[in-house]
């Protein structure tokens, strides 16, 4: 999943994600309840509409930008109190109401409010932050059944497909074919939004499974695992993955969140997992950074700056395509925004280009298979 | 002609470019002399090929930027002595190494180096910078003519056509089909670059009308007037427009440049001008402001913070057609590169579309006329 943090993709146009086949992308709840608010977004019809994004997309609880990015937290059982990073207001987030600015939010896909456990945190430390995440995620789950028909998107969904309304009439259409929407059917018999629980239990393999256990009891739509990438080394991260993906039921989405570089979403998802998101291949892309077949290119260098052959020669992207590494170099060197979104559109490419050939090789196997 | 400063239309990729319309675009000879180059740029095929850009492309003589933007320039019948803005090195453009620059650039119209005279200029220093101007033109033109077989692409154009060779290992086509093409077969029997003269003078209609004889006279590829659009009130503008027009071929084209705000550029077209160039649709775009068929729209004024109409109601254009106020008024709040992208797209969307309007009135005038 793209990042779109601030209900963007930094620096990438929405169609130019969807003919990358970009099937669902990020938005940041923490940001997007700063600015604009979910509150004129809920009046404006939801994200999927402010945005103008048909297809899925997920909203993370904001815990993890409150930890990360905010002033004076302070975390009770209640829940978390911080201060904007914007202007130094005053909010707090609790389970609930997190779930409140993420129905309000509309996206297909909410997360339940956990803590990160930092790393390294000791194991009187790492128990003492899922007793809370658990406590969390119990109190999400029961405000999202009490309040999920309260999405924006609910009534709009049928009137919809009715009057085949366009963007400035009606709001964009909720994706209703893709398997965001087979999974909210799972999950009830009308179809509106979805829940993931989040696994946490730092890196201790025994609290780890042990909240994935209770996790699943609780019967959420999806599952992902956080607190990885946290700093640990990288065994660590894949340890814990075995330990907890074989614990998640296979019919619903596994997630890891927050991962990774091109070999680990590769490995992971060879291992069953089904969602990841990273700000890595944009992040990266706008500092002149490009992940190609041939190993990460910095496109900066000045080795590149006659360099007429595509950022990567192996890549059927749009920008290698049609640009040049002289032509990436001298957009970089010169303070051109152009750099931005050219680097952006091919690391995009290249993370999704692995996920589609992950996929293809899963369907080939299925028909090998098949075979007689 | 969208201005494309450092080899990009600024945050605006060249397929929506030409998905717009754009038929040509203009790249500013200071600065791409200064970075990357244009050495580096002729050993890459030239300008057209380095910035993946198959349609037309005009570099001014780069005049201009050395007197709006170098330090410590020195003018004197030989050319302009400066530092440049970027680093404080020395350079100088004499009219002959202005066309040397262009040529390895490559555009498909040179323009002649010329003192923009600056307003107001009493009629000493206007007749003396004009004196200047016109020798420069002389010397322009011949050094061009003696070298203009030497631009980069001028052998692959031949072997392009027989080859239908890609981007990458024979470079973009230069463009053959369009006006452009024709415009240098008018002036050589062989395909190359044209050269347009610059018709200077002040504010001094007699002045004015002198230079444009003059220039007539040399029989350049086609003509600009320059020195407008500097400080002077718009019925001075439209004044020296008038009494110029007449005097140059209505056969070839006739370029106003640096012009101007959207009622400037319908009506100047009307009178008779073939092209035009100006940053300010897009360096209007980058500050949120709209030119719109409802007047200019200051994008981020908090009024738009929930209005979901398009930005132009009776815009086609891709931004028009997906995004609302709403948004385009939230990536500029949230300091997102998109803002910049969509707000450009529709400010060309919105110049370029006047001028089809204009030679949609021209053509159906044309059929009318020729009805019994």
């Amino acid at each position: 999943m793209p990042v779109g943090t601030q209900g963007t993709v930094k620096a990438v146009p929405q169609d130019t994600l969807e003919s990358l086949g970009a099937e669902i992308i990020l938005g940041n709840t923490y940001h997007l309840y700063l600015r604009p608010g979910h509150e004129p977004i809920r009046r404006m019809g939801g994200l999927h509409r402010f945005i103008s994004w048909p297809r899925a997309m997920l909203t993370d609880s904001g815990g993890f930008q409150v930890f990360s990015l905010s002033q004076l937290r302070k975390v009770t059982d209640d829940g978390v109190q911080f201060r904007s990073h914007l202007d130094g207001s005053s909010h707090s987030f609790t389970p609930e109401h997190s779930i409140d600015v993420q129905i309000a939010l509309g996206a297909d896909i909410c997360m339940a409010l956990d803590e990160c456990t930092e790393y390294p945190a000791d194991r009187r430390r790492a128990e003492e932050s899922l007793r809370l995440t658990m406590a969390w995620a119990k109190r999400s789950l029961t405000h999202f059944r009490a309040h999920r028909d309260e999405v924006p998107w609910r009534d709009r969904c049928e009137s919809h497909q009715e009057q085949g309304a366009s963007q400035h009439d009606q709001g964009v259409p909720h994706p209703s074919s893709s398997w965001v929407g087979s999974l909210s059917s799972h999950a009830s018999h009308d179809r509106t939004q979805s829940l993931f629980g989040i696994v946490q239990g730092g890196m201790y393999a025994d609290l780890r499974r042990q909240c994935a256990e209770r996790l699943v009891e609780m019967d959420f739509d999806g599952y992902a695992i956080g607190g990885l990438s946290v700093g640990e080394p990288r065994e660590l991260t894949l340890e814990m993955i075995s330990e907890v993906l074989p614990l998640l039921p296979k019919d619903k989405p596994r997630y890891v969140m927050g991962v990774g570089y091109p070999d680990e979403i590769e490995q992971y998802a060879r291992m069953g997992v089904d969602m990841m998101d990273c700000v890595l291949p944009t992040r990266a892309a706008r500092h002149a950074l490009l992940f190609t077949s041939v190993g990460r290119v910095n496109i900066k260098n000045k080795q590149y700056s006659e360099d007429q052959n595509p950022p990567d020669p192996a890549c059927n992207c749009p920008v290698c395509r049609r640009y040049s590494r002289a032509y990436l170099r001298h957009l970089v060197q010169a303070g051109e925004p152009l750099a931005a979104t050219l680097n952006s559109i091919h690391n995009l490419a290249f993370y999704l280009g692995i996920m589609q050939r992950v996929r293809a090789s899963f369907e080939s196997e299925r028909w090998s298979l098949a075979e007689p």
